[in-house]
């Protein structure tokens, strides 16, 4: 069995999501997905459908990365080039792959195929199809790489068949959150020294305002129950003191 | 005066994104300003509240683009570091902003001025404030860089008083998008044949299930509206073909 990815990135490629058309949606679906799994998502980039960008982006973080998914730019159109960007990314050449191109026939029938289907059959050489339940279009893995769709039903679906390979189905990560009235500035050195004690737990700060009064949340998460629990319990015996004293 | 800003990134620094706790909301903001000031925005990284990853990701953004808009982690607790990695990033010390000072005085009082508050009058030496109507708390820009804060409605009205600086009043993107009731792969052959033709004009196809059946939308976008207009007719006219011929 190869061992499960414990880091990841996500890489969106798309024009729509630069150009403020569309709200990126598949990168923040993974992100909860790999959180539930205990995998720690270190970066999301969003990069133009431009094979240079696509392939110096792509080489970087799965350098740096135990596994990078992809999303987008899979389909049939000259926008599409992810499978040209990652196998040169890799340095191998695109097949169209035989079972590929046979599940789209037995849909689409010998006359159905044509350009922009057989486009969709391409993967790099080395690659395994990544197959779901929502498209008979495949989405491909080579080495630590997931290339899946943009369209997000069939991203969500193609996730779904791959999700095993990362984290850990008993560790995954735990959130909880704590409300908070009071202005952030009159918790933040303690907070700090909270933090400082529990280093394995992972303790963000997010601010709002209710009204014309501050409140917000103190967020703490982490894989270890019990050390989050004695976090949780400082934390609110902080900010009970405070607001006791103001 | 200084030249305007024809390319862009945003960098988005927080755990928040990155555990799918929250989704973000600033990038698709200012992705959405920035296409209406015709300034290209050419990536949206995403990286968590750890000072390497921000200084190495500014440092690789600020030389690649005209100017990098970063969003969040200037706030007063511990995981807020953005302005210590721009720093970092420029080789600079922080400092107190003397006029930062004094607002926060004027507002909180001598004895309001807590750890937390003073925290949030650092910005690299050489910097600029970058104020707005909806905090005390300033932002600050830099050469090519532009520090905001992360709370969405501080980032948006912080983000204004700085758009000016990017792209061009008389030169936005425009965007025209047509409707398809047909699969991708039956006219992405011609469409890459006008989008050879028109290198001028970006056309991006975003297909999606209307029920049991293809659907979506062409998009095109570019800042001539007669070239525009005559690739949108070329557009229309391929459909109608096709769908005519189905």
């Amino acid at each position: 069995m190869r061992e499960k990815h414990q880091t990841a990135a996500i890489l969106v490629i798309g024009n729509e999501v630069l150009s403020g058309r569309t709200r990126e949606a598949n990168a923040f679906h993974a992100a909860k997905k790999l959180f539930g799994r205990g995998c720690r998502l270190g970066e999301i980039a969003v990069v133009p459908d431009v094979q240079e960008a696509i392939v110096s982006t792509l080489n970087r973080l799965r350098s740096q990365f135990d596994a990078v998914i992809t999303s987008g730019g899979i389909g049939p159109t000259h926008d599409d080039i992810t499978m040209d960007s990652v196998a040169e990314a890799f340095g191998v050449k695109l097949i169209e792959h035989r079972f590929a191109v046979q599940l789209m026939t037995d849909r689409y029938g010998e006359d159905g195929m044509n350009d922009g289907r057989r486009r969709m059959t391409r993967i790099p050489t080395g690659a395994h199809l990544i197959r779901c339940e929502k498209s008979i279009a495949p989405g491909a893995t080579i080495e630590n790489v997931y290339v899946l769709a943009g369209v997000p039903y069939i991203f969500e679906s193609q996730l779904e068949s791959i999700l095993s390979d990362f984290g850990d189905d008993e560790h995954p990560f735990i959130r909880h959150e704590i409300d908070v009235e009071l202005p952030e500035s009159s918790f933040s050195r303690e907070l700090q020294s909270i933090q400082h004690k529990f280093s394995k737990v992972e303790i963000g700060s997010y601010p709002k305002m209710c009204g014309n009064r501050p409140c917000g949340k103190i967020c703490l998460s982490g894989k270890d129950k019990v050390i989050l629990e004695s976090a949780i319990e400082a934390v609110s015996e902080m900010l009970n003191r405070i607001k006791n004293q103001a």
